[in-house]
């Protein structure tokens, strides 16, 4: 019968359906986890400190992701919810003018409360609302939560990796230079996810030719993007070339030991007065052979896993865009555009761009032609920072597997 | 027979160059003239305060446009030419690495000697030398001796602008609000080229159309240009639409008095922390109709003209780039592309785009595809400024006549 | 005997010799475990925190004190001592010169390593090996010894105090404005030395007199005293009155609101200019009536206890030197120099003097006739402090019992 | 007869005052005189332009003084005064909230208007208005009046050595280190009073003892004084030795070829720390023998003869607290209270003391006992600054003869 038959389809919907949600819940809790894991080894000061005034303490980042998915899930479309604490409103908003007025971001550091005890309670009780949300959400209600819950994970993906840069610049201001955590071995490390030696075999060296052509760009369509890498529109692209593999180290280091940071022919005219006035003599937490905290002969890095000697095969990382552009004028080469790299991102043989480290390019992040930001709130995620700044493409260690794409722009 | 006509031919282009370096000087001696001109009415004291570290004394920039003549031509061409004043060698060098060090650019104001005397007797001592050396230059030397005349006589325009409005900046600082210079008829202001009116009549209201195509952008290859202004290219525009006149003054008042600098999601997030660090109300220049400075009932406007009642027929002008994008947001518009710009200027109906006032676009300052600078010290003119600015497009009441065009990137 | 009567004398010099040993064990361990009680209840990022360049860190303090008995005791004078950790030496050394170099001042609050735990551990082992030293130490170098730990004694005592008023500004910053611990009753507050109303009975008004005579001032001989107290010498006093208590927190209250804070007559120009800069309206932790973390309807004052009324009884505390004279102007009074405020704490009727809270003087920190600072590292205690500075007398609820005399220059 | 006798005492008397006013008239014209000659050579830039936040330009000491005479004396005393300029009142003033709001002290170098003509003439007409006013001022206002200017006549002395001091500091900014007036011989320099050599005639070495007393300070009551130098009092003098010339270049010279600008423990605490934030190795205007501006193969010293070697016997000036502080020690001395200064200059030995050059003292600059600033507006000429200075005594070749005295506190 016609409505047995309704049924049934119903019924085999609702349970995919159920099965779909269950899935987002599985999703769900695996990427919140993932910044618990990573923050499990640091102590409650290394998490509270906030080293300069653009970075975030480890538990500002941890709130904050909470906070957001509190805000504009359970909030914004779960009936009755009641804020956890009010006060984590003001406290963990990082920028968003339409969501309330917000704590001064240089004084992160100093809320000492609410405890790291207290922001993991904080994560849980969350996390477990927000779980049973997925689970009840009205149908009705569902693709747009759904919409919002993947910028949610996205979210806190990007803060999972800013979470580890920000405290690495905290532990390279101590004098001791410590490890993240100390005593791990490579493998327990590459199992955090904070390997320092990134392991990436030695690639060919040479150049690959692309002959020029009217490109697509931005984001396909399938899967998650951000507004900013919309929409899809064409490019005209000139012949160039595009080096085979990423600067390693050990080019880098030929590039400062030639004279590279005392030539201001080489460098942008604002690149020059800030090397002067901050004293750059090589890239940061790089260490040189004479200072006393490199604990051996040459050239040393600091990272995640402690001091470590240079290894010039590796691809040098943390450079400036200035250091970029120097390097590459001293190479007789220049920074791609950002529309060449995501061409050149499309090649089999250069699978380094993906994501084995970020890669200035030498455009300015303006918005795409037609460009709108997304509507309520969450419009305020990338449009009004699209002045003044360089586009960043690729990812890195610290990047969480699966989120990063070609059309990528940080 | 073919001696003589042989004479006869290089006789005639004897004469017909010696013709050519008679303009030559002609127009050399014109344009430095202007400089002086302008600055004749000013005292020693106006011409020597620096108002902001980004701004220059009159004085220095009527030094610093003469030892660019001395350096770049007489030094480099003139066998055995003897330094007019050694130390100004070090006292008047802008930001050109490749000349040698070079007085720090917020001390330019410290520089109480030379006095203005001086400094006007090295502009003619050096204008009576170059002229002269305009006539003798061996003809083997002779194009790129007008090569850099050229660019020289350009880079002394730009700075009789830059001139004006610094000056305009340190009146400005004066509680008095000076006008640049009192009693002056608005023929006399004319003549000298500081007429605050611009006197532009009003024009239709409206938008143009532009269906979109692959357009030619960049200098044509006719007359002077600067390096930033090639290699000529193609770029795709998408159908766009172009006011037909420039933002009023009365436009602009009613975005101010409808909140527009109380809203922050109407501004980009550095240009909101700007106006909030520095207490923006409206345009640099408006007196608000409470300012004590103001002298009647509504808004007015300083100028070197002194202060004046806002006109709302003219166009808005001494807009920072954040201001501009604002407006545009508020208006349900944005701002153009650089190469929309370049498009549409050459259309009948928008005059007003070519000289009447800069404008602000939507693209980031960046080189051209194939960008190469000149080579040699003037390498330095362009393109290590390429990054984190944004192009302003047009011409303004300041600009010197036949200065700009249409493919000129400020 | 005489041999006998001699053994019998040298038994009992050595028997009243340990038994003081075993008084002086006791004395250090009671003065040391107090920092621990005083900050047994903070988190330990509630010890890390920097929250100004002029403040430290809890851990910090504890460090510090400690590493100050390691290095001048345990260092200098026991043979064969082994630094617990020698990066220490650097890490805690505040401003001591001759003892090397020392991590920068406005960096404390970065060291989030060594951890609490670690620091608490460095406590116990210094405090055990300096017990052990106690007993042990040869009796020739007994008395250097005990002049040294004296010092540290109080030393310990002056940063109990510092540690409490730096905790109290970190939680300032805190929007919540938290309790130092939450939850304790009046009882327990005060046997923690953290009750926030002092309790004192309310006190006569009026005026004492002083007839005015050559005045002995300066340490007496009796018991320790710091450098600065010494020599005792004699001064010129003329005739002057003393408030028989001290201002109220009432009579502060009646000066605020009558507009204190803005007339620039009452004001030294310093005192106005950072007024004015900081915008001063009332004294640093007083909420106006308005002020959303105010929690009632009248002025309260926040302190460790948290948020109260303002009880008008109280003495006004935290004021800064610039208030307190401007509080005098207004009154028709001026503040006492240091020595009229030496010689009235001598009175009967004035015990609020002593120790109820630090005083305001009219005398600029010098060093008193014929001063010469220590000899070696602890020469740098107080001398080179000796400029610009001005005198504080009396002594706090947060002061030790027993640290405070009435020579004691602040 | 009585009458008669009474008309001609009447007589004597107006013809006496008649007189005095004539002498006040002549005291009056010449102390403003020199101001004028003092500046007679210097450009309008150089009288315009304000090198530090701390310094004024010639043009504003030269308006200030006018204005000071304008204010207190014509507009308060003279019935009907019209200002010659009313925005001068709000340009002119230094610090005097009384009256009025002012123009920031950071930005008087910005006022390129008025003109220094402008200004010359407002001196002159401010002069002619107070001369005649000095003759007509009724008798019953008299005694006020003369007290005013007196005090004004001071006031304009302490200028005509700031103005000095500032234009030095001024022109020592100038990479060519230009002399005050070029071409000057020492007699034109000697006359002008801005001969860089004090000449002073080599003194005995060695030191003069003082057996310590009870010693009246302060001010005798003869002839003019400043509010601080009142009242006088009574203080003990314990035994002290004075030496018998000033500190020489020479002697300097040691303690800086010593490393005396290398070792901490001769600094006061925050000396080091300005000498290490500012890289003090020497004097202002100590040129080392490797400076390029120096000339020659030695030691020399720029003042506003220009650069000169430096003279060993010559007494060190333009030192800063810390420098002579440091020196003291460095030298087995101490800096002499002002008291013992004050004592030892009524010595005939020991006339340097008197007027070489100005003399730090170990003294804060504290409230005399019993002060009370003058009331009025001039009241705020000295208390309101009597906090976190020190006291200078002595004078210098810049002090005006005359205006210096044993009992004057700078």
């Amino acid at each position: 019968m016609q409505t047995d038959t309704s049924t049934e389809s119903v019924s085999a919907a609702r349970s995919s359906d159920s099965t779909m949600r269950q899935d987002w819940v599985r999703r769900f809790v695996q990427v919140r986890q993932r910044s618990t894991d990573l923050t499990a080894h640091l102590s409650p000061e290394d998490q509270c400190v906030q080293s300069m005034p653009d970075a975030s303490p480890t538990k500002w980042h941890l709130a904050h992701t909470t906070w957001f998915f509190e805000t504009l899930v359970l909030h914004t479309w779960q009936p009755g919810h009641v804020w956890v604490e009010p006060q984590y409103c003001y406290l963990f908003n990082s920028y968003y003018n339409a969501l309330g007025p917000r704590h001064p971001r240089p004084e992160r550091g100093l809320l000492t409360r609410p405890s790291l005890a207290e922001v993991r309670l904080y994560r849980q009780q969350v996390d477990a609302a927000l779980s049973a949300f997925i689970l009840a959400c009205p149908q009705r209600d569902w693709p747009q939560v759904q919409t919002v819950l993947e910028l949610g994970l996205h979210h806190e993906q990007q803060h999972q990796e800013l979470l580890l840069t920000d405290i690495l610049h905290l532990l390279s201001c101590n004098p001791g230079l410590p490890a993240f955590v100390e005593g791990l071995t490579p493998e327990q490390a590459g199992a955090l996810g904070v390997a320092q030696q990134l392991g990436v075999p030695p690639q060919e060296d040479g150049w690959v030719q692309h002959p020029g052509d009217v490109a697509w760009v931005g984001h396909t369509g399938d899967g998650f993007a951000f507004d900013n890498e919309m929409p899809r529109h064409e490019c005209l692209l000139r012949p160039f070339q595009m080096a085979r593999r990423l600067v390693t180290q050990g080019g880098y280091l030929q590039f400062v030991q030639d004279g590279g940071y005392q030539q201001p022919a080489l460098w942008m005219s604002d690149g020059w007065a800030v090397l002067q006035a901050q004293g750059w003599q090589a890239p940061a937490y790089w260490l040189a052979p004479d200072d006393p905290r490199n604990g051996g002969d040459g050239w040393a890095v600091y990272g995640l896993g402690g001091v470590r000697p240079l290894d010039a095969n590796e691809p040098v990382t943390h450079l400036s865009w200035f250091e970029a552009a120097a390097y590459a004028e001293w190479a007789g080469a220049r920074l791609p555009t950002e529309f060449e790299w995501e061409a050149a991102a499309a090649w089999p043989g250069l699978q380094q761009l993906a994501d084995t480290a970020w890669q200035w390019t030498r455009s300015s992040y303006d918005p795409y032609p037609g460009f709108r930001p997304w509507t309520g709130a969450v419009g305020e995620y990338n449009g009004k920072f699209m002045v003044g700044q360089l586009v960043l493409r690729g990812g890195s260690w610290a990047t969480p597997a699966g989120h990063a794409r070609r059309s990528y722009r940080n």
